[in-house]
Parts: C-alpha cells; structure tokens; sequence
C-alpha cells in the first residue's frame, strides 16, 4: 500500500488550508506546468474562480471558504465592524459563479460560523473550513476504499472528464477507486477521454495519472465503439454532476452514449460521487436541466489556425444516462445499486 | 428545383479534368478560405496527394488518374519512349499512399488505357479520365435521388466525418441525399459532428452546408446522447469506408455508437456510399481491419497551449456498426436493406 503523503507529494491538494496559507494548485498552467499558488485576501480567491484558477464543484466551494477566512483575516477583530465587510466579501465571492451550489453553501456557512462566533469569529472560522476540507477529502478516501473492490489486477479503466483529484479537495471522486486500487499493487491502466470541448480528460485526468505513474492513454469521446466492442476496456468509472432519487446520472455530455455501449458489451459502468451529489427532490434525469455553453467555448480548446470559430456551434454541456446503464453507484457510504441510491 | 451549375458555383468540383487542366480544391485552406489550385505535372500530382491539398478516396484516386493524364502530356507522343517515363510516373503517384485502394486502381486504369492505345496514348488517357469522373458523379446523383426520397421537409439530420462533396469529385456520398433533398426546396438542417482527431465535421462537412446555405450547427462527437435522445434530430446519415456482405459498415471512429444511440431512440440511421464500397469477399464486419493512426496526428488540431503532446494517445481510426443498427443503405443503385446488401 503507498503512503497517502507520498501520493500527496506527486499530486498537491487541489486546495489547503495550512498554517495560516491558502495554497491552490493553478490549474491555468496544466498539464505542462505543476504551479502552486498563495492566495493572499479575499479578490485573490474571487479571480481564482472566475478565471479558473481553480475549477470543480468541490474546490470552487472550498475556494469560496478560502476567500471568506481570508477577508475575516483582514478587517478587524471586533465582529460589529467586520460584519459589513465579510457580507461585502461573500458578494463579491457569489458574484464569480452564480450557479455554483458548492460555491454559494460554503460561502453561507462561513458568514453562519462568523456571526455564531462573534468574540473569535476568524478563527472559528478557519477552524470550520479547515474541517469542512478534511471531511470531503474524508468522504473520497472512502469512495476509494468501496470502489477499489470493484477493481481487479490487471483491469483497464476508461474515464470520461476529470472528476478526479483536480475537480475535488484532492483525490477525487470518479479517481477515488483507482488510485485506492493502484495505492493497493493492483497493476490498472486508464484510457482516458480527452472529453471535448474543455478537453478535461486531456488536460486533467491525465496529468493526474502521469503524476501517480499509472499507465494511461488519451481517446478521442467517439472511440467507446472501438474500444468497448473490441474488449480493450474491463470496466468504465465516472463521475456525477447530480443524481435523481431514480439513480437517473447527469454528468459530462458523452457519459451516456458510453454507458450505452457499455450495457451493449457487458462491461460494468461504475459511478463514483460523494452523497451530496444524490438530489433527494429530482425524481427523475428527464427533470434535471442540462445547460447549454458559449459558442467561443466550443472553439476555444482547437488549434484556431483549422477551425472557422464564427461557424455555429451546439455546445450541450451535459447528458442524463438513464438508471439501467448505471452498474452500480459509488459513494462515501458504500456501493449501491442505482434504484437504491436513497438508502 | 435548384439548378446543378448554380451549386456548382458555390461547391466546385474537387478535381476536374476540363479543357486540359486539372484543378483542384487545396482542402488545406478550408474552411477559412477557397483556394482553386492547377496542377501543372505529375509531380504536382503527387505532391497534392501527399501533402493532403486533397483527401478522400475517390479525390485521390481521382488525383493519380490526372498525375498519369499528365506525364503523358509531358513526355514524347512516341508510346515506346513514353511508356518508361510513365511507369515512372505511376510509382511516383503510388508512393504518395501505398494503401489508397482508389489510387492504385486509378493509375493502373490509366497504364492500361495507354498501353491499349498507343497510336494516341495522351489523348485516350484524357478522355478515358473525364469518363471516370462524370461516371462516379453520376453515381453521387444517383444516390442523391434515392436518399431525398427518405428525407422530409423540416428534418434535422446529424452527419458523422465528411462523406460529402469534398471527399468526392463532387456531390459526395454521405452528402448526396441530402444535398438534393435541399434543392428540392425541402427545409432541411444539420447537425454536424465535428469528428475528433481531424475534424473534418467542423472544417469540411460545415464548410460544404455554409456554401450551400443549408443551416447547421457542429457539436462534439460526444452530443450523440443529448440530441437524440432529446429529440433533437429526426435522422442519421453517414458514409462509409467499407460495408462487408452482411451489411457491417466500417466507417470513421464514433460511427458505431452514434447508430446504437438512433437504434435505441428508435432513429433511422442511414448509410450512403456507392456500390465499389461493398466488398463480397468480405463476410463481415469483424474481419475488417482497423488502422491505428499516430499520436501526433491525434494532438495535431487541438490548441498546442492547452494540451501535453507527448501525452500517450491511442488513436483509433475507424469503428464497425453492426448492420442490425443500419436502419438503410443508399447507393446508387437504390435503397437497402442492409441484409440484402449484395443485391
């Protein structure tokens, strides 16, 4: 079994909160560069996320904390005159990402720590991010630990997006089971897709294999055909965006057509995401809106020296893989069965 | 009723052979502009093939066929001083793409021509050229024809790679059917895939829609789940590289899951190639090889600043759909079904 610290030497927390310091990982600079960087007060926090400094639900909420903690730090010991500024913080902080759930949760909950510690409420509140982060990162070795049973030696994985350390705290979600199984000598090989337009299977998920030196290798998304009918891959792990009470599974447009061929072949589809992603109140993935990006976004990531980018484009950013092509579902609390998902 | 020579105008022809000139569409500067190239030479000729000015079988064999027309232009009216300087021609041409089937029957078509006709070798190698051209266009219309007549005014029709004008001397395959159901005055539009690694969805396909004027949106191969599963496309149509006996079609990477995904939304998914693409002495699909290209090409149009080229990627070329999922197949001879392929 590898040393959890020596893995953290290789891959970085996505975010930490040490010693007083705000380190993220510049995710800007990857996969050609591993650049670390400090953010010193609250407008450092809120340009890492609008600019993507930092991406993925759990660190953008994490980053949200950073940026409050950072703001308590600045203003004044004396509650009453630091609450209008904090408030001002968490506007300026909300303003980056207006839809991100994560983002906006852990923002409110450092100005609730704030204003139920009023005599030491910096403090409290580094304390409280501090253990929020321990926590997910917590919840992910667990997914580790129930997903690695799924993984037998000698297996190859295909990935889609990076719901992988760099989307996470660290270690990820759809990783989770992967790198516990690697960490545990089983000898797995990862077939990654590059996941366009964002190229985040690419960019990311890869760069996180390099990093560990598990064997990998990147696909364009159309090759689950070839791949899943010619018996090059033994089981297909993902992340979810959301999950429906039904086990319905939003994620990355092109999760379903893969699990599609997956069902075709016989190959386990394995969904890997912490409880928190499990919608209680969506009955169903039909219910769930799938969002529609930039034009600019579809573009953005070919070489523009091929493509005419005024050309119109569809940029679908998600899909809904229907319950009965999900395998099985990973999470903090075990491995369940899709129609099961709320128990 | 559009008018053919009006198209034209918009959509010239990939090569022609008219009035002693080759010309060619230099496919390189596409779509950002179109660039008519004359080819003066065998070398040309070759050089046209190679450096990929032109693609796409029956262009390339097209392509060789002028290289020949052209050394025979150049050498002496003499066959006995000719015939060496053209079998020297002919190895230089077949160089270019030892494995282009098209090519090599091409050349050879010509070598034979020659030799049969020795009093006048240049100029029946001319005529015999612009006979195979018009006689692989009429096909294209023919299929054209046929295909309209599965498409209704109104429809959204998802494209897979380009099977369309551009791959073809003109009027394609995978284009033909809906090409004359456009200028049939029905309302038509397009959802093309932009068809990673070389995406020539995005470059070539859309290109052809917006000289035409026909509307369309490209999308990421991996949009398949979202739209048609969503309602979003009434139909499928696609060339092919090969279709074996029994109806399996081997054709661009991404192929065979955009047909499982019509099959289970209960979406027609159509084949359109001529008759020279089915091969009898091939009984299916599973004996069809499968090329694996290189990594360099798969890196190759993405943006070099976003992505680690010297990431492993495994690049798949092609895929085999199940002829089960083909729902037709269009030649020039009529409509299919894909059981009765041979027929």
């Amino acid at each position: 079994m590898q040393n959890i610290d020596e893995i953290k030497q290789k891959l970085p927390q996505t975010i930490s909160l040490e010693g007083k310091i705000v380190r993220i990982i510049d995710q800007r600079q990857l996969p050609q560069a591993l650049v670390m960087e400090d953010l010193k007060n609250v407008e450092d926090a809120a340009r890492a996320i609008k600019d993507m400094h930092t991406r993925g639900a759990q660190a953008i909420g994490a980053t949200g904390i950073a940026g409050m903690i950072l703001a308590a730090e600045e203003f004044s010991r004396d509650y009453a005159q630091a609450e209008p500024k904090l408030k001002e913080a968490a506007e300026l902080l909300l303003a980056t990402r207006p839809t991100a759930v994560n983002l906006s949760w852990g923002v409110k909950k450092m100005l609730k720590v704030a204003q139920e510690n009023p005599d030491n409420f910096a403090k409290a509140m580094w304390k409280s991010g501090q253990e929020i982060l321990t926590s997910e990162i917590e919840n992910n070795l667990a997914i580790g630990e129930h997903g690695a049973k799924l993984i037998k030696d000698g297996m190859a994985l295909q990935t889609h997006c990076n719901g992988g350390s760099l989307s996470s705290i660290w270690y990820g979600t759809q990783s989770a089971p992967y790198f516990t199984a690697w960490r545990q000598g089983k000898k797995i090989s990862l077939i990654i897709d590059e996941t366009r337009p964002r190229l985040q299977g690419a960019r990311l998920t890869a760069w996180e294999a390099k990093q560990l030196g598990i064997p990998f290798q990147v696909v364009t998304d159309s090759s689950c055909g070839a791949l899943l009918g010619g018996e090059k891959v033994d089981a297909v792990i993902v992340g979810a965006d959301r999950i429906a009470a039904n086990g319905d599974v939003a994620n990355k447009i092109g999760t379903y057509p893969l699990a599609l061929m997956a069902h075709e072949h016989g190959i386990p589809f394995y969904v890997a995401a912490v409880e928190a992603t499990i919608d209680p109140d969506m009955p169903n993935g039909q219910d769930i809106p799938i969002e529609e990006r930039s034009q600019a976004e579809f573009w953005e990531y070919v070489d523009p020296e091929d493509v005419d980018s005024s050309m119109p484009a569809l940029n679908i950013a998600f899909d809904v893989t229907p319950a009965k092509y999900v395998t099985k579902i990973i999470t903090e609390k075990g491995i369940k069965d899709p129609s099961k998902v709320l128990e």
